[in-house]
């Protein structure tokens, strides 16, 4: 799992919580119904907005996002050069079965068009034709985090607005107005802890994610085009580098 | 009936109402006025927005988004490859007599263009032309949704405007100034609940049946072109698999 | 006029009006001051964000949208069809006489091009140069309306802070402050009208109107292309169908 | 300078005065801490925002885009289709004398180039890069103004923050809240004022004028490459007059 | 560094301490536990949203927009010009010495290629590309801060809601309610200057910064091609000057 999650969820809880109890006791900031409409609103909300299947792919999604280990795309540049230098010196053909040994589905199915001698046109085609439809699927589940992070708080303050109504219609004791108040406004707290510290963060990670494993898709259509047409692996190495910061790249240079 | 739709929206109004019992009893919340100037005034706003033919389109586009079953790609995948291969064993106008079993409209008049022998550019157009119509089409029926769903937090605004000006105006007894600031309040209420359980989960899934209906044509005017040029059907079903998410062309490569 | 305009303007007030007497008498509504600011200082902000010129054009564009009948597309197509017909019995040259009858403006510029013998490329040209014109003179006009809907709420606050601090600052008969915060508030009800009952509905029918136009137009070339090339009246049609809905084409198609 | 714009910014002072004596004096309203934050702050985020070459850049575009006389296409168009005319009967070389009396640097420029013979090609992309080049300096300069409008009422609002912690602070006279509460508010009015009197409505304009010029550019780049084709002065004047509405193209038509 | 900058983040810290000293003591506008929350949150929720290396790379980001120089884009027309001059005179070739010494990686790179004889089209094609892929990390690097200044303003409305609960919850004694109040609204306080003096204002001038850098990469490109293609020096910095405004122009003119 990115250990900057890890700390990231954990700090800001241990902050708001810290900040708490500096100020009193934890006891006014629990309450059952206000989790109830939070929760329960934001989930209901989801499921008319969403097919069941997005639902549940989001759960998918979401492990892959934050458990993944991140990858460098120096690794698949490195295999995509060797594969480079093999084409030339023994002829495409020669890396069939290289391409077995790989893990990355997307450029395993790139290379074997390519060595099944596919016009550079048509697998252009078809491995763009796939990026976008990833792209369209990775922004689906961008899209059910995305209105979580919109209807948590909208729920609220629908939470917010039944406990002031209530309040301000047994508004006898007016010593009991300031309890009533603070159960109403937790709820308005739990909705903007969980936009903010939840859903807010996780739909960037989800969006940096998708922007990587684009880029790098992007980068091995370019590196398998230029397999096939036999260029020097010095320039195939050349031209991906363009993908890569060129601090990166003096560090990989060494 | 899609089952989410009805479990979320009848797991919201619950959590909502069980919020409300839970801190008191529910006559508070019931105010004829509020209900008269948020649904009347939300419908007036969008009468003057939209034509009346749209808003009339607006109940059938909502029953189709939420009463359709969701089909799946897949079927039409098999359809498609069904005819390339009958195409391709018995030649293009062999499958003239299946076209007219054929439901999807859209594929039933694409391929009988190819049938017809119209030029691949001719079909490509004529039915990318069709395509974009459709688009605009439900983009203007998301719109009324839209525009519903901001119109009635402000219809809420402005009639808890009303009830604060009236309350403010008698305000001799101040024992009262809570039950009129409640009153005055169940407005916002009741568009905050419109907006969030109604009109925004709404347009989300209009949007993405949308989205969904749109693919499923772009896929359906890439078979048509695949079959006409007359491709293998094992290339046509790879180029229509490029659709569809990798885990789930597993499931259906069994 | 369209109907729809004139019963949702007068819904609304309705419901606002009849919301505001339920509670109480209209009298605390009406305020001098309230109306002079939001409708003043809106018409200032708006007089230095446009020229004269633009601000003059908007009463025109708003009438042309609110009192002009919506036409129908399938006229434009059934004249064109039939110029199709003609020109293919006899020629281009025989539509020239029909041009001078046609109300088009622009179908009557775009046909004597090409009765004239233009380039299909040069015709397109013009025509769409005109097309992307008109589209700017129409943002131009939904700019203002845009403007007007943002202003108006921002000087209702405006007003409502000016009556806020006069009210503060002579707190010394506390039983003042109720009627003193009413006064204030009005103005903000007035800006949230205006947004949300005459310029945010009316922005969004011009918008409506333009698109309309635009696809009007689109559909205007599209034809007068395909019956310069001497195209068969009945691919014609099916071309400029489909610009309409499938719905509404099986009622054309009796 | 634009007639608009000064009844414009006075008709606005004119209606916040005249609605601040109506309802009591004007003294409550100045408060030189507010205006000190209000400005200053909003000038100290500006200038770390933008370097200082683009602010200073800011005044010229300003005092431009508000003292300079709108012009109208129609003399450009005369302009470009003597030119047009000046060709057709003498030749190109037959312009050159006339091109110095320009005072349109662009105009003069694009026809220098005609003259001198480079190709359409050459000539169309170094105006239309100047020209994107244009655009994206007047985009900077609106983007300074559109910073202002954000910082002033964000400014505004810290303000009254201030001044509202303080006043709670010190609040053990109750009667002085009222007087601590007017102070505070009048920052978030000055923030309002600017926002919606000054900033918006200038970057509106700067956005018009920048439309305008662009519009007029574009208009001249074809106009320029029609003379140098040798086109027919009555076909020139026709491509131009499409950039002109066709209410004002009748007037002119006269 | 950036002169504008100093100036800028003094004089906003000034006029915030003095307004806030004319009112009262700065006694009250500090608080740990509202520093906590705000600054530990807003870094909590950056850390999840982005990965590691991200947020490590944003200091170096933010330090090279406020402490690099601004170069002028014509330091970079000159020496483009003075190789076009060498190259014409003695061969491109000529050009290589001259490269090493060239401080700016990209015309270096692009520059070596064009001696080296390769294509136009690559050329253009592997500098564009790299372009892309440096706009694509300046904009990962505006996005951390664009987060933070959406965080801070959040976590200081989550830090006053926790202030406003523990408040209400303890209001015995009336007299001490100002007070809480006052500490609940220093960390909203915290969050707007955090958002509109730092964040703010940072990402506006980081945008400035990676445009003006764009730019002048693509200036190097046009120049680069020139070269290459053996236009006269004189229009190569004709091309070139296109970039720049035309005041500036005058003054380079000289």
């Amino acid at each position: 799992m990115d250990l900057a999650t890890i700390i990231g969820i954990s700090a800001g809880l241990f902050f708001i919580l810290y900040s708490i109890i500096l100020g009193g006791d934890i006891g006014g900031f629990i309450n059952i119904p206000s989790v109830i409409i939070v929760i329960g609103g934001t989930i209901a909300s989801t499921m008319i907005n969403f097919p069941l299947t997005k639902m549940m792919e989001v759960a998918t999604v979401v492990k892959k996002a934050f458990f993944h280990k991140e990858e460098s795309l120096t690794e698949a540049i490195d295999i995509l050069v060797g594969m480079a230098e093999k084409a030339r010196r023994e002829g495409i053909l020669a890396i069939e079965k290289s391409i077995n040994d790989l893990e990355d589905h997307f450029m395993k199915e790139g290379l074997q068009l390519a060595v099944d001698g596919s016009e550079p046109d048509t697998i252009r085609s078809i491995l763009e034709n796939e990026l976008s439809n990833l792209e369209n699927r990775h922004k689906s589940g961008q899209a059910v985090i995305h209105a979580m992070g919109l209807y948590a708080p909208a729920y609220g303050m629908i939470g917010t607005l039944i406990g002031l109504i209530q309040m301000l219609r047994t508004m006898e004791d007016p010593s009991s107005i300031g309890a009533g108040m603070a159960v109403a406004i937790v709820t308005t707290f739990y909705g903007a802890v969980l936009a903010n510290l939840v859903f807010g963060p996780m739909e960037g990670k989800l969006k940096l994610r998708s922007a990587f494993e684009i880029t790098k898709r992007e980068m091995i259509i370019e590196g398998i085009l230029a397999i096939q047409s036999g260029d020097n692996p010095r320039i195939v190495r050349g031209k991906l580098m363009t993908f890569i910061a060129p601090k990166e790249r003096l560090i990989e240079g060494k």
